[in-house]
């Protein structure tokens, strides 16, 4: 099945893909590698959503601004490969949680991107993973994620 | 010299490989670039150690945590690719330490990575490297580090 | 024209590249993808500048400091290719900007990075990238910058 029907099936709507406002874009291929920058988690509206795990939301919360983070992702892909299914592979993913010092559940969060990823890709989109505590990130949102995926020849 | 009696010269014993409890892997290979996850100190028991730079562990402790998460990962890399001596080059290590605002010394705990990949892998084990300060880490650890490796066609 | 001259001609000059003290290198090829260590801002006198966001340093102060950081990686790219017109493109950065809890504004901080490499190296210079906020850099540097380039076969 193609990637689009299976984001059809699971009744997955992506929101508009982002446009950087400086002097970056947002992917960049290399051979067959291409490297996304991170993104931030923008609801269907084109908003940033805030937040700071261990002070205003919940683990729960966080999963589902880094599942909304991997949305963007998935477009951001999507408008640049033009086809999903060119996809190979996910190689790697890095997820900063804004959080604070006590927080230590900072994979709990960064799950909400794996697991869609493998929800939508299935094995392809299982990849390297690090999940990192940031004292706080750009505009105040609570999660950053970065891909790096393999496409087809 | 093969590697493995490389490690048993030097007496090193390696922890066995971390499964990772989620939807992600613990390496995928990508032409001949095989990308980690973050891994944490887990010693011969299977135990993470937990602890922060600046409150309860000094840069010494802080250096043989480093250490042994550069353990786990040769033993993630050895169950992934069979043989170590597979591995051409290590390409790039990121350190990530657990820290506190005021302490500066990053460098010198990652060094018990990077002191590790040299003593094992030789001039191999020279890689590209980035030390930096979180404000915590996954379950607590003090380190968490992520690699690149470029293996043999 | 030739990147040199390009450096000339908006009269940049280079720091001299910075030297490691420790078990790793500045830079690293694999395959035509060259991974660099992270750099701090090294003035022309080959000192650290040091600083933070939310403290002690503006986002213009931090600004420039991180586009020192990129002079510093051009001179360390020059240093290992010979010639910068080797670069092909610069795929990936990431800036890590050493910063306060209530500090939001590491995009423009990154931006010192971002416009130096499109300022040098034109649509060549527009890579994938991400900016976050660190609790504490090493030896209180106020930015820490890692790149990939491509090179040309």
């Amino acid at each position: 099945m193609k990637i689009e029907n299976r984001l059809e099936e699971i009744g997955i709507e992506l929101p508009p893909p982002v446009k950087p406002v400086a002097n970056y874009v947002t992917t960049v291929q290399t051979g067959n590698l291409v490297f996304t920058s991170g993104h931030g988690p923008v609801n269907m509206s084109g908003e940033l959503e805030k937040g700071q795990l261990g002070t205003d939301m919940t683990i729960e919360e966080g999963y589902q601004s880094a599942r909304l983070v991997g949305l963007g992702l998935i477009s951001t892909l999507k408008d640049t490969l033009g086809d999903l299914d060119r996809i190979k592979r996910v190689i790697k993913v890095v997820g900063f949680v804004n959080s604070t010092p006590d927080f230590l559940d900072h994979p709990k969060v960064v799950n909400g991107v794996s697991d869609l990823f493998v929800e939508v890709f299935g094995d392809k989109g299982k990849h390297a993973r690090s999940a990192v505590g940031m004292v706080q990130l750009p505009g105040g949102i609570p999660v950053e994620v970065e891909v790096i995926v393999e496409i087809e020849d």
